[in-house]
């Protein structure tokens, strides 16, 4: 049986997990309101960044309660000053969704997506729900093997933003300035969201290992 | 006379507001790169921003090392916590002055930025410069008067950057694809900077007061 300050620290881990939840539904559903130009889903994505934040400081006040009050030591206190890397993380995620909703609310009742970019798009924000879903069991099982493989997701990801890139700047099919810039910042607001759960992914590593997630990955 | 652990606590600080010279000195010469599209100087801002990084490394070190070895409490506890987010905010915007020197390396020997955009790209570089200067000098003072006055250099940021999106999109002069994707990029580099910088200064107002700094804002 666990005691009461152990089970406040399996709380801050589902917290975190709770989070990957919202912030796994925020990119799914700014995806769509971007690809389908739907203004009503893109304001409810906005308004629902409010739940991840609050989430992110209830979270980080339970964590500096066990910080002053149990004064925890070693892998207690990894585990609490981890948390709080992590809550960082995912609240960033969130904003990332909101930033993808907030396109799509401002070319609203255009896509902001250009209809041959769109794959590209669809692929990321795939990718993207993948990186985080992975990211919530990786928190929550602090498997290892698991954890690492989010870098070549993410490989995936930087590999779709550049073709991304390529497909914008081709000559042959022109784009306007406006679609331009829209497209190219939502390409980076995917690419951020993965290196943000790679980022979570690589915490967990270097909580149960205590080496780097690029080393580990390097001598594999 | 400071005993050991004090002394370590300040020394925190100090390398803190070292990481803003480090940083300040990247977006200014990352700045000046991008404008002359010198090549040299982009390279040497992007290899510099390892100091940042080690530097953030050794000091989130300290930081847990202290929270082991001290077990502080109150006041001191809240100052080594607020140590590692700081880092982690200029630890990013050391990344984003990186970023603005890759977009100069990627256009060379172009400058990537159209000469009638020139003026307002200066001036975000000087804002960001003058924002990330008070960072420091707010970290070292802990001056909450001083901090929340980053907020309204940060309004002016945001006018700058809507000015050079206003004038991206201008029918009147218009832009090739490839300078509106450079240009609003860099843009959104000096942007998320200075939101960093406001960051930092914020949690300077809330190691202090123990309140958040838009409430104080919005009070006074």
């Amino acid at each position: 049986m666990r005691d009461a300050y152990h089970e406040e620290l399996d709380a801050l881990t589902e917290q975190l997990v709770e989070m990957t939840r919202l912030v796994n539904s925020a990119i799914g559903r700014a995806s769509r309101a971007l690809l389908d130009a739907d203004l009503t889903l893109a304001e409810s994505v906005i308004a629902a960044d409010e739940a991840v934040n609050a989430l992110r400081d209830d979270l980080d006040a339970r964590a500096m309660d066990l910080l002053a009050r149990q004064q925890p030591v070693a892998s207690d206190l990894r585990t609490i000053v981890t948390s709080l890397r992590m809550s960082a993380d995912l609240e960033r995620m969130g904003d990332l969704a909101r930033h993808v909703a907030r396109v799509a609310r401002r070319r609203y009742p255009e896509s902001a997506v250009p209809a041959p970019l769109r794959g590209t798009v669809v692929e990321m924000s795939q990718v993207a729900e993948r990186l985080v879903a992975k990211a919530g069991s990786v928190i929550a099982s602090q498997d290892v093997e698991a954890a690492l493989e989010l870098e070549s997701d993410d490989d995936e990801m930087d590999k779709l933003h550049r073709a991304l890139f390529t497909a914008l700047l081709d000559p042959a099919s022109p784009h306007g300035v406006e679609a331009a810039i829209d497209v190219s910042q939502v390409g980076r607001f995917y690419e951020r969201f993965a290196d943000h759960a790679v980022s979570v992914a690589g915490r967990v590593v270097f909580l149960v290992t205590g080496r780097r997630a690029e080393h580990l990955a390097a001598s594999s």
